[in-house]
């Protein structure tokens, strides 16, 4: 199942079941919003299922075109979102970049931050910010949204609790980051509201890309429709998907509806050294950073600057056969003034 | 206006009205869960008045006996938990202890970490810990909870979105925090679960203890049935509360139902120096692991353990007449299995 909350009704919107190809859409008739559904999964995605089958055999009532613009996030808000960073070559860099040696335990214990979850970005939302010289930067991530997930569970077991799959954009602040990051506390007004794509699917729309731990398709990035990064999800992936689970739950129980994030998606280069800019026939980045980095590090000078007013950032994951299997992700950083 | 929610109907429980002595309760019929009100706060606050009003002249409809132990926490889930750190004593006598010199800057800028908001524990609710060595404490605070709040509002304005007040044990677990937090990112699993009082009031209920900014009463805590701390929460709390909300609001909003936290009450001696043990005739602490920073800094050798299994903490805060304001929070720390 695709499944994708609309702007209409509250402040959760409409649960909708969209085709496999994201050209039609019909509204679910088995709960009214996704963290409804999510609640109570077992019991309704019987229903979900028939009523999705029904759109792609094109006998769905009242089915109408589906309109990525026309979406919230899929979940519009969360009670939880605990974002990895399951890319470890994509820390090492980011570290080696600033002069910061990394710890040996960041190969074998997560790195994983809580995110705000009250207002998250729909996936055509612009990216509003009051200052362009936070450094704004995109995060193209893969995240599972689970069911209820008991405190201290294993990683074998908290693969059975994922749910849907969808992708994010996780907005950073980049030159907010260091001065958070000394105060001791981690991220707050560096990471300011995440977006995600249009649909989240279930595991089995993915076929053999989802071997049940690790999502292994080429994410692509895109800065003002200029290949930026297309570095496979399922490569190089440090902690798969049912390890950063067991570790968001090991000291309290994840609430159905939870989303947890990979964290940029970083692949090194085949030389095991970092990844090369597209632009260079290489794999790219998931976010500005890496490349600022690399930069750095092979150039000694940082060339690229972070994303400026009007600048627009995409963010899609494509099958084998090259259909957007979550829609785009497709924003544009704006100016926002604060109301007086 | 004081509002509880009782551990009826669905995981959000069933929004209920509670009389100002604590003893009587009704079912809100405005609303059917506190989240839901706070969604459409101005429309239903007249609507839930009118009936606290009725239940406080005793003439509610279907009033039946409150009782604590039938709450989950006034939000049983919330889609924010930003918790600040405004008694920066607090966090000088914390780094003091583990000979870390503290920042100049953390008297002018609030430390605010984002806690897990999917899975709150209820006023009576047991603390379940599969190991003790993780150095179980609590830590006793007020929470405010806000409705809408645009990105980069004032203080100032951001006042006058804190619609309701309750309390909170942010259970730590002290000796996964080192560790943790030398990873960058801040705490994670180093704060399980947070448990809240078992109602949430309306700052009107409050009369002058609270101004708008602090609430100007002594946090009763013990252990055990021992008072442990009776700091008055509003003295040498560096941050205010709409200045925590501002700061947590800076480069996103947040949501309807979000709530920001004080960090754990903490007072200076008279003399300037860090509290006094209760024991010694002194304000005491709101959590143990500042006691046991005194007792180290003082004495150079620390006594006090952290919490045990079978322990019992409790956190209150009464008026000038000695009446209990929010309900008790009432704790006991007990064992966890995961299952298999």
């Amino acid at each position: 199942m695709k499944l994708a909350s609309l702007r209409r009704g509250g402040r959760d919107g409409t649960l909708t079941l969209v085709s496999r190809d994201l050209t039609r859409a019909v509204e679910a008739q088995a709960a009214p919003t996704l963290q409804d559904a999510l609640d109570v999964w077992d019991s309704v995605a019987p229903e979900l299922e028939k009523q999705a089958a029904a759109l792609e055999a094109g006998t769905a009532a009242e089915a109408f075109a589906f309109e990525p613009a026309d979406c919230a996030a899929p979940l519009p808000r969360a009670y939880q979102w605990a974002d990895g960073s399951a890319y470890v070559n994509h820390v090492e860099l980011v570290r080696k970049a600033r002069g910061a040696e990394m710890p040996e335990s960041f190969w074998s214990d997560p790195l994983m931050y809580q995110g705000g979850s009250d207002a998250f970005l729909g996936p055509r939302d612009p990216i509003l910010m009051a200052d362009e010289a936070w450094g704004i930067d995109f995060e193209a991530e893969v995240a599972v949204v689970v069911d209820d997930v008991p405190m201290g569970v294993s990683a074998e077991a908290a693969a059975g609790h994922i749910r849907l799959l969808m992708l994010c954009n996780d907005v950073s602040l980049r030159n907010l980051i260091p001065g958070e990051l000394a105060k001791g506390f981690g991220f707050f007004q560096a990471k300011p509201s995440s977006a995600f794509s249009p649909v989240a699917v279930t595991p089995d729309e993915l076929g053999e890309a989802w071997d049940g731990q690790r999502l292994k398709l080429p994410m692509l990035s895109a800065i003002n429709g200029e290949a930026f990064g297309r570095p496979d999800a399922g490569v190089d992936m440090t902690f798969d998907f049912p390890t950063l689970v067991a570790h968001a739950a090991r000291t309290r129980p994840l609430g159905a509806g939870a989303i947890v994030g990979s964290g940029t998606i970083s692949n090194r280069d085949a030389d095991g050294g970092p990844g090369r800019p597209v632009a260079e026939g290489g794999l790219g980045y998931s976010c500005i950073a890496e490349l600022r980095m690399v930069e750095k590090i092979l150039g000694g000078e940082i060339r690229t600057g972070f994303l400026r007013f009007g600048d627009r950032v995409t963010i899609e994951m494509k099958d084998a056969g090259g259909r957007s299997l979550f829609g785009a992700i497709d924003q544009v950083v704006e100016p926002y003034k604060a109301p007086a």
